[in-house]
């Protein structure tokens, strides 16, 4: 029989896609803490919203709330990229996964990364793929990824 | 004055977007050089092209074709990722970058790499960026690119 407090640990760590009134639940703040990423109006966030609903299954940003503070506190997203190789396969790309600093060590890193790892595979991908920095190398090993390449980049801003 | 020779030349190596009708030009036969790609059906084709059009500007393959054989020789893609991060900035995705074994020391790697970063910039993304073997790395460096991370992956098949 599962104790009050474990059911209650549950239902506060549930993943679920991000809903619009999101932004007012700290997911800017959050998104803050990976990357240069300023105050985001409420008509560009909403326009965004938008284009990316739009998209449906083929672009998903999930999140964590923390039901006690009302606070989003781990997020993360998955595109899936419609390819000819691989007999018109697909692969899916997860991009800025970020867990807020003060909910690290709770595993809700590994539950987004699961998250959108079983979205990628529902959708028939082949597989799914992500760049990180060496040191977050051993964190996606044990989400059962494997460090097959390099990443390049090139910046216009 | 141009020479007649190297106005031949130029033309014979002009980037274009992938048309329907490169099926029949060795495209699918230019990819299984990359990786695996079985032979693909001419509806299964037309379908994944259908749905890659779809998304305009924001999913574009290019090729470059030899008009002496006919047939194509380089290929590549990028897709423009839209995110929340960088004030709703947008990324590019290079994939599937390749040039016939045939054809290699005429640049056209670098022709398709820079084609696809134009395109990217001209859609307004922050950067642009990919993943490559190690070996690779020298020619994208040479692309402008620089190596910012590690790519890990997970395969479903």
């Amino acid at each position: 029989m599962q104790s009050p407090n474990a059911s209650s640990e549950e239902r506060r760590l549930e993943v679920r896609k991000l809903e619009i009134s999101d932004k007012n639940k700290g997911f800017i703040e959050l998104l803050q803490q990976l990357t240069v990423c300023d105050s985001v109006t409420d008509k560009d966030f909403e326009d965004r919203f938008q284009e990316l609903i739009a998209l449906g299954d083929d672009h998903v940003i999930c999140v964590i709330e923390d039901d006690r503070s009302g606070k989003i506190i781990a997020t993360g997203s998955v595109f899936i990229e419609k390819k000819f190789i691989r007999n018109c396969g697909k692969a899916g790309h997860i991009e800025d996964v970020v867990v807020d600093s003060n909910a690290r060590g709770m595993q809700l890193g590994k539950k987004i990364v699961e998250f959108l790892t079983n979205h990628a595979r529902a959708m028939g991908c082949y597989k799914v793929i992500l760049d990180c920095s060496v040191e977050n190398r051993g964190f996606y090993e044990k989400c059962g990824f494997e460090h097959k390449a390099i990443q390049m980049a090139k910046y216009f801003s």
